[in-house]
């Protein structure tokens, strides 16, 4: 951020009057750029004993398998932005259950929601962000291939829940430690 | 949004190539300013039958009573977040148990997150944001004189969810046609 998108002035990254951080702020017109963390959600579509994923089209992490998942948009709930991603990736239409994995990506500023979906029929399609979709049993999971760790621990969640038949919210951080992590296939 | 904070030229409110929707964007350097909801993090502080509620020295509805709560930071957990706000606004230590509502406000794009926390000593004090702080049994709670809905709504959870000792996560929407609601005191 370098101009001031209210007055056009450069913006300054100082501790404001009256604030207790470090902002960016416009000293001539005295507006605040507050940022914050921005939200990722997504879901685990469940068909029988499989799981839908999607083998990324775009950057980051190309070619490498994901679960559905974008920026929650303005004038929507995270619901409707799972479902939406869900069509806009996969091209299938899911019914949410229960709010599954919430996971904080601290060192980007992300906090990741995943719900866990119900996919009623066989019936989806590669959209534009997505080289191929398809489902997979426990077995056939490409543990080596996938693109996040956020989607390695929920579908970690998922397998180990479902042998319980409980699938309750589980949330957890990924810290400056496991930044690493993020992008790599280690267990 | 009057000017691009990459380049200082004035933004556009249009579809952007290779959008899906209208957003704020600079034709001159081509950076698409994306805006996404913003998290709203805060807890339920229990001291033993009692809640913890602070009366608002600031607008909106100043001098209503609200559940410590503020906006989500860069560099920080929604947990961490929401500890840091009830120190702020209450000076109270709390320790957080389980995430318990989440409330989507789609008229002014915002995510409450509210977690149940555990109080364990009466020890708590008007921040710089409140006018007072105080605990409320059930049957002393301001209904009438509450700041928000999200807080009425996850006050009546709490009370109902007391009665069975089960406190799961309650996802709910406050619409357009809860706008109406959304600052007053109706039941």
């Amino acid at each position: 951020m370098k101009y001031c998108s209210q007055c056009g002035h450069t913006v300054t990254w100082s501790q404001p009057p009256e604030e207790d951080r470090e902002r960016y702020w416009c000293s001539h017109c005295g507006t605040i750029h507050y940022q914050n963390p921005r939200i990722i959600t997504g879901t685990l579509p469940v068909y029988k004993d499989r799981i839908l994923l999607c083998r990324r089209a775009i950057e980051p992490r190309i070619g490498y398998w994901t679960l559905p998942a974008g920026f929650m948009e303005n004038g929507e709930t995270t619901d409707a932005g799972a479902i939406r991603e869900t069509w806009e990736e996969a091209m299938a239409q899911v019914e949410v259950q229960n709010l599954y994995t919430l996971i904080h990506l601290t060192p980007i500023n992300q906090v990741y929601m995943f719900y866990r979906a119900h996919l009623p029929e066989a019936s989806f399609g590669a959209g534009p962000e997505s080289l191929e979709v398809a489902l997979f049993k426990e077995d056939e999971i490409p543990w080596d291939e996938l693109a996040f760790l956020t989607v390695r621990r929920t579908l970690q969640h998922f397998f180990h829940d479902r042998k319980n038949g409980q699938f309750p919210l589980h949330v957890s951080d990924i810290t400056p430690e496991d930044r690493d992590h993020f992008f790599t296939h280690a267990p």
